[in-house]
C-alpha cells in the first residue's frame, strides 16, 4: 500500500501546479496524473456531466490501484468530491478545503478574497468552506476566468519549464494585456479590504508574482495546490502510508486529448520533462464498469444510522 | 501581539488536558485559562444559556487581549462556536473539527466512531464535521457520560500529577467499576468496526490507555485535545503569532468555583502544580458588556455580499 501511487486528475493541464507542489512535497511517492483535456473545460458544463467524468475517472484510478486520489480541480472538486469520496474506497481529497482552511488561519482581519472560475465562484463552495470552519469570516469573491485563457496563451507561445509565467522573461508579449485585465479584475477586491487572497483555480499559481503585484504586498496569497499537498502529506503520514526509501517516484502522466501537446505544455507547467505521455481514450473511461463504488453506496446507506 | 496570551476555557477542569497539550506543543506562549467550575456541568443546559456563557468568558478573554481563543469544551463548542467567532476579532478554535479532520485522514476502513457526553453526541456536531470533510465516512457515535463522572471521582480521590487516570497505580480503586461499564458503553461500538475512535470529550484523554484496553490495539484513538493544540500551533504560524526567544510563557488559571479546590484537582490533570488561581465571579462575568461584539455583528452583517 505504501509503495501505491498517488492519483491526481483534472480537466487539463491546470492540476499539474497541484501534482508539481505534491512531487516536490514527497519526492518519493509515485504519481499517477490523468488530464481529461479532450473534454476540457468543465466549467461551462452540466454538475451532473461532471460529477459522471469525475466517476469515470476515479474508476479509470482505481483500477491503477492508487492509495488516495487527488481531485486536482476546482470545478470537479465543487461539483464532484463529495460523491466521489462516497464512491471510492481510498480517501479522496479536494482542492478547496484545504485552500479555505489555509485562508482562515492566515486572515488577520477576518477578510477572505477569492479569485476562481464562474463555475467555481459561482457554486459558493469556497465561501460554504470558510463559513464552515469560522463563521466570522467574511468571503469576497470574483470570477476571473480570462486568466485562464492568458495562461493558456502563455503555455503556448512559450517554452522551457515556467514556475511563473509573467516574472518569466520569455511571456513578456503577455504582460500589459494581463496587468489592464488584472486590475480592473481585482481593484474592486481590493477595496473590501481583504487581507487574504485565495487563488481558487489551479492555474492561478502560475501567475501569482503579477497578482501579488497587483493587490500589493500586504495581501498574503494562499496557493491551492501548495495547500492541497499539504493536505495529502498529512492523510499519508496519518495512514502511516508514505513511500519509504531513497528511491524516487515513477510519474506517470495520461491524457484523454492529444499526447504530443500535453506532453509539450505540461512539461513547462510541471517544470521538467513528463517523459512519455498515456494516450486514454475518453469512449474507454465512459464504458468503465463501476461496481465497487454503487456497491459501496448501497451499503453505506444501510449503514448510515448511529449504533447509540 | 506575538507575546500575547492564548485564551483557553472550560465549563471546568476537563479543558486542562486541552491546555497541557497547548503548553507542551508551545512551552514559550502564555496561557490564560478560565474554568467555569461555578456553572459546570454545560452539558444538561440550554443551548441559548451556554451561548451566552461563551460570550461572557469569550469578552473576559478579550479583555486579557489573547491572540487566540480556544473553546476547550465539547458542549461548548457545539452550543456556540460559530456565535464566538462572529462575536469576536481574534480567532476562535473549537474541539471538534481539529478531531473530526484528523479521524477522517486516520480512518483506513471509513468508520469512525465517537464518544462524548449525551450533549455532544445528540448535536451530531461530529458527524456533521466529518460528512463536510469526507462524505465517504460512516459516524458510529455512542454517549458516555459516566465516563466523566469516573473522572471527577477519580480526580477527587487521587492526589498528584495524572497522565492517565487508570494507568496510574494510585486509582486501582476505579478500576473494576470502570471496565464494568466501558464494555457496556464501547462493545457495541466495537461490533461496528470502527478502525478509529475520538475521543469527543476533554475529560476522555485522561482515560485513554484504559479506553484503548477495552477497544483494542487496532482502533487509532483520537484526542480531541491533541489535535486541537496542532490547530493552534498551525494558526499562530501562519499569522506568524507564534511567541518567540527562549523564555516560558506565563501560565494564568482562574475559576468562578472555588479557587482551592481548583488549583488541587487541576495541578493533577495539568501535570503541574497550577498557582495561586484567580476567582472570578459569576456576576462579574455576566455584567461584562459586549460592545465589540455587537458592533461586529451589525458591520459584518452589512458587508455580508460578494462584491462579485
Amino acid at each position: 500500500m505504501e509503495s501505491s501511487a498517488i492519483g491526481i486528475f483534472d480537466s487539463g493541464l491546470g492540476g499539474l501546479t497541484v501534482a508539481r507542489e505534491i512531487a516536490r512535497a514527497m519526492p518519493h511517492e509515485s504519481l499517477v496524473y490523468l488530464g481529461d483535456t479532450a473534454r476540457c473545460p468543465y466549467g461551462p458544463r452540466d454538475l451532473d456531466e461532471v460529477r459522471r467524468f469525475v466517476l469515470e475517472i476515479g474508476s479509470w484510478l482505481e483500477q491503477r490501484q492508487v492509495k488516495v486520489m487527488v481531485v486536482a480541480c476546482n470545478t470537479a472538486t465543487a461539483a464532484g468530491l463529495a460523491l466521489a469520496q462516497q464512491a471510492f474506497s481510498v480517501p479522496v481529497i479536494g482542492v478547496i478545503e484545504p485552500g479555505a482552511r489555509a485562508a482562515v488561519m492566515a486572515t488577520r482581519n477576518r477578510k477572505v478574497g477569492v479569485i476562481g472560475t464562474v463555475g467555481t465562484i459561482d457554486s459558493g463552495a469556497y465561501s460554504d468552506a470558510v463559513r464552515a470552519l469560522d463563521a466570522g469570516v467574511t468571503v469576497f469573491s470574483t470570477a476571473t476566468p480570462r486568466f485562464v485563457e492568458i495562461v493558456e496563451e502563455g503555455l503556448r507561445r512559450g517554452t522551457g519549464p515556467v514556475e511563473d509565467l509573467l516574472s518569466d522573461t520569455t511571456e513578456v508579449f503577455i504582460r500589459p494585456s494581463f496587468y489592464e485585465m488584472a486590475r480592473d479584475y481585482l481593484d474592486p477586491l481590493k477595496r473590501t479590504g481583504v487581507d487574504t487572497l485565495v487563488l481558487g483555480c489551479t492555474h492561478y499559481p502560475l501567475l501569482s508574482a503579477a497578482i501579488q503585484q497587483v493587490v500589493g504586498v500586504n495581501v498574503t496569497l494562499i496557493s491551492s495546490a501548495q495547500e492541497t499537498a499539504r493536505e495529502v502529506v498529512e492523510t499519508l503520514e496519518r495512514r502511516d502510508q508514505l513511500a519509504g526509501g531513497e528511491v524516487q517516484g515513477t510519474l506517470g502522466f495520461a491524457t484523454t486529448g492529444d499526447p504530443g501537446e500535453f506532453q509539450r505544455l505540461g512539461s513547462r507547467v510541471f517544470g521538467r520533462p513528463l517523459g512519455p505521455v498515456e494516450s486514454v481514450d475518453v469512449r474507454r473511461l465512459a464504458a468503465l464498469p463501476d461496481p465497487a463504488a454503487v456497491r459501496l453506496m448501497v451499503e453505506r446507506a444501510s449503514e448510515e444510522a448511529s449504533c447509540a
